[in-house]
């Protein structure tokens, strides 16, 4: 387990999180921070800083849970599509060092771009929309 | 086998690639419009349209040839750090209907945004580059 980390406080439920999905060793809940509505984050429960020294099996489950999620996002949130993104490093965008793969519903003719700007979302909205992936 | 699939016929070799990595259900190669330079493709040679219907087998071994690329792309080519990312459907970005991961390589303070503009890369660049991963 990481010191201090944000995301291992998460996995073992000292931090609070809106959880969608679990299993043995993966964990998706709701980005507080959503760059889209229904912005996931799937996390192994075992600490590694990135996807490079992520465990194959832990890895193996993650990328499962994240298709699961997708096609969930599209079904049950309305949404149009999907990225699967993955940040490895902060010159590349990661700000938060245990390994996560973003789940972002796309919609049509939205404006996302990334890099995105992490604003909070309203916490209602996002219970809201954890409880129609659960 | 998509009918007119280009990544189809880059995994029959009916089409050129500059290709890395290969096994029996997954093949890497240079993407020709590199965000950055290295950029890469993961992609099961079955074809499926997005990653929601590619058979977890096959999804499972493009991601951990993803990571074992991401690994390659910095110790090999000096990137401080890389990004995993897919697209599903063409609201989020998808432009060819054959299942793939992007490997894009990052560079300290690379003016990488999402979407970007797809523009030719140098074939003898890119050459050069698929020798130093594979």
């Amino acid at each position: 387990m990481g010191e201090n980390c944000l995301f291992c406080g998460i996995a073992a439920g000292t931090i609070p999180s809106q959880r969608v999905a679990e299993n043995e060793r993966v964990i998706a809940f709701m980005d507080i921070n959503p760059a889209t509505p229904g912005h996931l984050l799937v996390i192994p429960r075992a600490h590694s800083t990135d996807l490079r020294d992520t465990a194959p099996e832990d890895l193996t489950a993650a990328t499962l849970m994240a298709q699961s999620l997708i096609t969930r996002v599209i079904d049950r949130l309305g949404a149009d599509g999907a990225n699967l993104l993955s940040c490895i490093g902060p010159d590349a965008w990661q700000s938060v060092f245990h390994t996560h793969l973003h789940v972002v519903p796309r919609y049509k003719n939205d404006p996302l771009q990334l890099p995105w700007s992490p604003t909070p979302g309203d916490s209602d909205a996002i219970a809201d929309t954890a409880a129609k992936l659960r």
